[in-house]
């Protein structure tokens, strides 16, 4: 069994980002500049955008974020992200979610312009990536196809399993895996709350995405002897051993699993580091492309 | 075995159209409209035009058709696409494909206003569908939800079996068919030329879509028996037996198959039908919604 380390693979990942970046700088005597708004101080969400702010400054995109308090309207959070998408120094936006509940998340989502929707999460870009045409690819199924690539897992011809159809993980997972050529060419099932036998499904798959946020969800008897599994998940389950009373799991039940698997991704530390790449070749991407033009 | 018919089926809905169009009708003044563009002079591309306005006559739909010669300028065209984009007389917009190999279709489709883009080949159709977002669904995927929901035909929980991942069949219809509620809930597993022991995977399934493309390809050692087997394809074959030396035949091997099915769609007279009544359908949708606003 071999572990599909994500911070080694994402570190890797980083530097050769951090490479093109610099050579990018060097060539345009600027650096490529995501912008991201943050509504309201949600305490998840402001270490999320601190982060996001780390990973930028370490490969050397700049970055400016945003601040608005949850009692901000509608228009001025609208009027922001009209400013930004006319602002020729910002190459990508990213609007920090969940935004608060008097927000339409879709409606802000649509305002922002596709080209510089980082996150890619504007239908634009999630019809563009049906497609099979050029587009920024969310950051979780973007970082798992990374994953997967760096471990040269193949996928051509395999059998994959993804259970949960959400519109960040599953679905657009789904996509990319079953389109042709790449980290692509796989035979996709996509697995919900009303598939039926799940574990019978999930037995005949060569790969296994475990996305349906249920903590230790997947067994080992639903696995199949030599397969890779991806695990998505992470919730904190209580844990009187650990220090601070709890530990961090995902949808799969690791011990149980691993033995049986070819790769497995651990957490934390598999699909987790992954995710805060994409944001970064995006928003790289977005400079490319914005200055092309 | 019943026979999923897309002639009476197609029929009937029709009717229901036509009762909601003329009812809009009355309360607005007037009819919806639909444009068609066509350039050059295919013969097939010009029978299927005069289909649809044949269709919009029928239930009482506008039609106007822009005819130009396969040399026309890519910037004329374009210029056509914005001016019926503005045209407030004109609720839906297609352009019939194939264009001529000058043209990128992409770069012309993405010039339609997706809210006239009644095709729903835009991305931000494609990307809305799959969001599970209100938008214009394709002809031969809607058609065949359409179909299956006239039969009622149950979706939910079934396994489902898609033969072909093309942009305008297996991919809009494997989003469809896995969304939440309606005719949708199914297990989907989208199959593709680099699918491994196709003829297992299919055997898994209760409901096949065949979509590759290949004359009579689904034999009956694929089917499970009971499965509801819906047919996309159409080639003709050689046949000396007819008159016209040849005959109309689906992907799949319809006498060999259908013994052993619950459903199963002829050709002709099955899925094609069928296809004739989403342009029909989201014209009607998009002269709502933009006299709504």
């Amino acid at each position: 069994m071999i572990l599909l380390d994500g911070k080694i693979a994402s570190e890797a990942i980083k530097k050769d980002i951090a490479g093109e970046v610099s050579r990018w700088t060097l060539e345009w005597g600027k650096k490529p500049h995501l912008a991201a708004i943050l509504v309201g101080d949600d305490p998840a969400s402001q270490t999320y955008v601190r982060n996001k702010e780390k990973d930028c400054n370490q490969v050397g995109i700049n970055s400016s974020v945003y601040r608005f308090s949850s009692d901000i309207s509608k228009e001025r959070l609208i009027e922001c992200v009209k400013t930004i998408n006319e602002d020729p120094d910002i190459d990508g936006l990213i609007v920090q979610l969940p935004l608060p509940a008097h927000f339409s998340e879709q409606e802000i989502i649509e305002t922002i312009d596709p080209s510089k929707d980082v996150d890619g999460f504007h239908p634009v870009n999630v019809g563009r990536m049906v497609l099979g045409l050029p587009s920024f690819v969310p950051a979780t199924p973007a970082g798992i196809v990374d994953l997967l690539q760096y471990y040269n897992v193949t996928t051509r011809g395999k059998e994959c399993v993804i259970i949960g159809r959400s519109n960040i993980v599953g679905k657009p997972l789904a996509n990319l895996l079953s389109r042709k050529g790449g980290v692509g060419d796989c035979t996709v099932t996509l697995c919900h709350s009303h598939t039926v036998d799940l574990a019978k499904v999930c037995c005949r798959a060569d790969i296994v995405v475990a996305a349906l946020g249920r903590p230790r969800f997947l067994k080992a008897d639903m696995v199949k002897e030599g397969a890779v599994v991806i695990d998505v998940g992470i919730s904190r389950v209580e844990d009187n051993t650990a220090k601070s009373g709890f530990r961090l799991v995902g949808d799969v039940d690791f011990e149980q699993v691993a033995p049986r698997c070819s790769y497995i991704t651990p957490v934390p530390g598999g699909v987790g580091p992954m995710t805060r790449l994409s944001l970064l070749k995006n928003t790289l991407q977005a400079a490319i492309k914005r200055n092309k033009m």
